[in-house]
């Protein structure tokens, strides 16, 4: 209880919530300095769990601070019992619905089960196929599958290609493939052969030594693979084989995995697969 | 042009727009029997940029009827140029961020980079490191790293098992083994060695056989593995199993990968890590 440091801050939702806390963290983290506990009730989906939700954050606010309520809630009967609470309530959904309904000249259907793609096989099975791809065209393997991929990721060995390529599949339902660039190829200057065909569909992560360091040492502590010297030599390397191939680039130095993946799309304007 | 149905819909970000998408989306299925045509306009990051948005707008709006505009943008200068678009702008940050400001008695930072998780190492290397441990732990693999899994994801084959447990390490860190079971878990109806020592950790995905069906065949067109009868054998005797060694389950049929990870993450109380 006393341990508490912050505002707290409740994340609702009739279904998952990954929206609704990555939306409202991107608005909190513009409050500087500030600390905030942070709260998910996520299936939030009867009137029942609705009013104990309610209770929850009564709770909080008969402690201290008013807590923050951001919610996307679309069934009204829900939305009416959740603004009930003493925290402060934003939800994201209800703030628009309106000017949609006007704009639209359609009342909206209220209805859960329609808003986060249930019951969508097609995108499911989209979604798992380029998963199997990713994993079946993983780290160099698979290159017979080329053809049928979608972008090709090449980097040195931990600068986030195996992830980036999952995540582009899981997200966007694109089939990403990625190839290790070694030694070898630096030394001779050229792409390996299992590339040079696909060149357009190709795409560099670099990254710069110091955090390809930091990375490999996590890994491997004090080997070979993780001193500075080594870094520096394939992260420069990288970098001379892709300018003289005129293979485009990206840096993933500071970003996460999710937008070294939507640069991925946008940069190479990639189509998504249903 | 002409061939064209429905709405036009813009989703533009700051940077990758995958919240902007996914709640705008969600607000549309909300509108049934409409067809919206959606144009993602992500890393809208410089007043360049963002007149170049205006502009691709105003062309749509030129043509026919006025297109929505899903916009979260946090900083203002960007927004106001946004806002004199010929769109019915709709801005999930600027929506709430006088409210907060207001409530939290401190102005915002109004800062890109801040919002969005960039330069958070710790973040992005637990999620690597979790993506690395279900990679390791796929599919019955690296079961004497089960000890350090915070859930083991059981089930019979082509149920969801690796696609979720890919998505729990890159959306909540969490690290996931998963195993598949087989004819012969079923036939002595008892759960493998490997796992009953992790009895607490574990859980079920279950899925109708009808569904199963359909995603093996998919896979491998009118194999045995794929029959109707396999498939029913396979999905009762899980059932059984479960219930008998009284493992959570959850029914994965109707979930997206999403759906399924999040209430893995809410039904096991896993926490997340940073």
């Amino acid at each position: 209880m006393g341990q508490q440091t912050g505002r707290t801050v409740f994340f609702v939702s009739d279904r998952t919530g990954i929206s609704v806390e990555t939306l409202g963290r991107g608005l909190l983290s513009q409050f500087e300095g500030m600390e905030f506990n942070q709260i998910a009730l996520p299936f939030i989906d009867t009137e029942d769990k609705a009013r104990a939700a309610v209770a929850q954050i009564n709770a909080v606010a008969a402690t201290g601070e008013r807590p923050l309520v951001f919610s996307t809630q679309v069934r009204p009967e829900l939305g009416a019992i959740l603004k009930t609470c003493q925290g402060l309530y934003l939800d994201f959904f209800a703030a628009f619905m309106g000017a949609l309904e006007t704009e639209l000249r359609q009342v909206s259907s209220h209805s859960i089960g329609l808003s986060h793609g249930l019951h969508d096989e097609q995108r499911y099975d989209t979604r798992i196929d380029a998963v199997n791809f990713a994993l079946s065209c993983d780290d160099g393997i698979g290159i017979q599958s080329y053809a049928a991929a979608d972008v090709i990721v090449v980097g040195v060995s931990r600068s986030g290609k195996t992830p980036t390529c999952l995540y582009l599949a899981m997200q966007y339902g694109v089939r990403a493939a990625n190839y290790p660039l070694t030694e070898d190829d630096f030394e001779h200057q050229r792409l390996p052969a299992a590339l040079s065909a696909h060149r357009a569909r190709l795409v560099g992560l670099t990254i710069t030594p110091e955090r390809l360091q930091q990375i490999r040492q996590e890994r491997r502590p004090n080997s070979p693979y993780a001193a500075l010297a080594q870094c520096q030599y394939e992260a420069r390397q990288l970098q001379t084989l892709l300018a003289r191939e005129q293979i485009r680039s990206l840096d993933s130095t500071h970003m996460s995995i999710e937008e070294i993946a939507a640069s991925i799309v946008h940069e190479m304007g990639l189509v998504r697969r249903r």
